[in-house]
């Protein structure tokens, strides 16, 4: 991916009730599967389990800009997740991030 | 990315000397774009450095298999970049991850 100065890019730290795994996940999947179809300025939405310690959440997000972050914000179906995992999330860590080198292979 | 099961998902948590954080940022540079180059089965290699506490790097790291990641580590430019900056980074911890959901727009 081209770098661009613009791009916001952010990582979350999330820690899930270990209880709750099962429908956290189906619920992140759901609001990923959304944002990138309906929203071209979320360019990238990665979410990962730790693998041994699948509690822990780590999402690596890129948005096309500031704006294109503050309008998924207020999108139905982050609103809908935020609301569905609002007693899932024992804790979570926004990072805002600076990008060094985002490498990929060509797609 | 459609999501393969024999995908190898890592993330990295590195501290670096900030006193050397330009030559380390430099470093990882170089190692990412050849990697990204001569290796198709490194997938993903994206690097960035919090924006609150510069010296704190994550790279999230997506290999085609077991495999290629192993092979990664026999390359040249990656010893390279070890040997480089062994002295500038003050921790590493790699993370093993199981991918939820990997989005992103078509490219």
């Amino acid at each position: 991916m081209n770098i661009e100065q613009r791009n916001y890019v952010q990582v979350a730290d999330i820690e899930i009730d270990p209880a709750q795994l099962e429908p956290y996940k189906a619920a992140v999947t759901r609001q990923i599967e959304t944002a990138i179809r309906v929203e071209p300025g979320v360019l990238v939405l990665y979410a990962v389990s730790e693998t041994d310690h699948p509690a822990r959440i780590r999402v690596f997000e890129i948005y096309r800009d500031m704006e294109a972050y503050r309008s998924h914000l207020e999108t139905a179906h982050f609103r809908d997740y935020k609301a569905v995992t609002e007693n899932m999330v024992r804790s979570l860590k926004l990072v805002r991030t600076t990008p060094i080198m985002l490498g990929e292979q060509p797609r």
